[in-house]
């Protein structure tokens, strides 16, 4: 017996709002055998940076055959295509606003379907909510194995995204903050990767606003109580936090406003 | 093969509960193969007539033959009668206070049952929590077929809910605000067909607050960043929205005590 | 046909980040087949006490056989051990630090497994995220059928956890606040049992901050609007609450800060 279709969801909906629900009712009335499950629905409101990030976080850890359906959409309703991406082994249905562009780069075998055909819509689309319109009953039929060709045309021009890498002036690495998790840890985007090349094996110092923290640590509790400290999180980027604390709280930032923060990395010298 | 019989949750529980998780194993014990599937949990707690808006907007987009759980409960434990409908193709549980008149009535083939049937509920029924004792293994057994009316008896006189309809006085279509959602806009009482009838191909002058908004988009890019704006939204009603920005902020309101506030609607002379 | 295996999650995770979602993904990528519901991803951040209290009220209304995953593990990384225990008809699986420990305590038939095989874990275990690298896939391994003695060793001295528990000192009951709820209702430590034997017939005067209740109440609805009022709740433990209010509120406390505040009982005199 085949194994369920699965179907993700990532927006940026919250969910004080039915509208998470009603993805899931429109899905589940096109294939009553999906398995819907949510990836995150708190990326922050128009963020397609943030909603693509914590795609790439998320979706590796899903069976191949999967269905990622993410809504970060704030031009709905105006000229923006909506897409679905065959990359990687999986269907990524949403917004061509550069949410799937990291997905979709340098990958040959990858192909982007403009989704022209209505009749895999909602019988009436709104002009505001294309998640319930047009992605989640796409959503539904490719679960159901219909070819994302059948729903449209071949284009080549995906939109791309544009991310700020850390980059290297002198002796520093700067990167940046790019989200703030639950336990008020500072998520970099400085990849495990990019970091161990710039340091060469020179242990590294690390500037986060006024803090200064020397070292690597494996865990939070090599840290002492309350201690800041730095290490390469779940997700193998740089991350600042605090061992039985909130790195947010600690260097006193309000976790809205956290994005984009400076953090500099240089290697000490004896 | 039959498609697994659905079950949706609409509550005001929230989520820092386990209470939510409760009412899952009670359905999941009765029924392994249910489906359960979450609306809302966020009903601003005790809102019957905000539970009832949530739940009208979000179950037609669920397929029939769905049982539909609604637990906004304050009269809990006292002498309020738990009740299953049967209406619209769908089946809803949850208490008789109102929730589900919009549902009801007007439906000459709906069928209210007031649940009197102990061997359908848990072995022990607690004074305050309902929703696990006898909504949630009600709902298990109808997911299995039993038919409504084996457990309990047939009434014709379910609590009726009074909700403040759009008033016309003199030239202006008064209405107010019911709730305001993730993004914040202000969702409106004022539906698409009343306000067209109103209106009357004339052009819509909208008043909230101390501000003035002429006409109505079709979305949110349509207007420039950050300035406030009117459609109609995904629910059918009129909304108050600012593009990329939030409608809530600009007017300096509190989310939590937007419910009620005045929109009125004139119609533009030339 | 046999019943979908069903598999709880319990963590302090929270719902911004996309831990969660990880989480189910890696368990659905092992057992297609299985039921993932959450049962709270709330809980106090590396509050153990707490998720074991949660996790003990939630489990039993969850069928025999369920594989209940429960993460709150601020010992993540260093020499924890990670286990899982069969215990009343049910596996539980997770960090040894005590969140187990009022499942396993006085249950001879209990077994506890320390985990150590990695053919059952994710092919990289990382030092900060054990929830997805070990616990989840060894619950998608349990839920397929696999021996827990197959995935590690038997061992008997898993970490016990202290709880305060309420205490008699002369005429009065002392107990306190464990957590405070979605509705503002203040949660106590003080079970009916100990309550009712601590009572034996009398009636009991309750004082928490500057407040005393006289009485206890069958419903919320006994009280009138705005009263602070006490009852046994959902859980079989003295709660405060104030009907159609928030306890919390009415005693001017921070929900944060609530935990551990002092409940204390005595009998009413003639």
């Amino acid at each position: 017996m085949k194994a369920p279709a699965l179907i993700t969801l990532l927006t940026d909906f919250g969910l004080i709002d039915p509208y998470v629900g009603i993805l899931k009712g429109v899905i589940l009335a096109i294939n009553p055998r999906a398995r819907v499950v949510d990836i995150c629905h708190h990326v922050k409101p128009g963020s397609i940076t943030q909603g693509s990030l914590l795609l790439q976080e998320a979706y590796p850890f899903f069976p191949e055959g999967t269905v990622h359906v993410a809504v970060v959409d704030p031009g709905v309703g105006s000229g923006r295509r909506p897409i679905a991406v065959e990359a990687r082994g999986r269907l990524f249905v949403g917004p061509d606003n550069g949410i799937f562009w990291p997905i979709i780069a340098g990958q040959k075998n990858s192909r982007v379907i403009h989704l022209i055909k209505p009749e895999y819509f909602l019988p009436e689309v709104s002009a505001t909510f294309h998640g319930r319109d047009i992605f989640a009953p796409v959503a539904g039929h490719l679960s159901k194995g219909v070819d994302p060709l059948e729903m449209g045309i071949l284009i080549n021009d995906p939109v791309q995204l544009r991310q700020r890498m850390p980059v290297r002036k002198g002796g520093i690495l700067s990167g940046h903050v790019v989200r703030v998790d639950h336990f008020g840890n500072l998520i970099t985007n400085i990849h495990r990767k990019r970091l161990e090349q710039f340091l060469d094996n020179a242990q590294p110092v690390i500037r986060v606003q006024d803090s200064t923290i020397h070292g690597i640590r494996e865990t939070y509790r090599e840290a002492a109580a309350g201690e800041i400290l730095a290490l390469i999180g779940s997700s193998d980027h740089l991350e600042v936090a605090v061992n039985l604390g909130r790195a947010c709280d600690y260097l006193r930032l309000d976790p809205e406003g956290v994005e984009g923060i400076a953090v500099e990395v240089s290697k000490l010298r004896y």
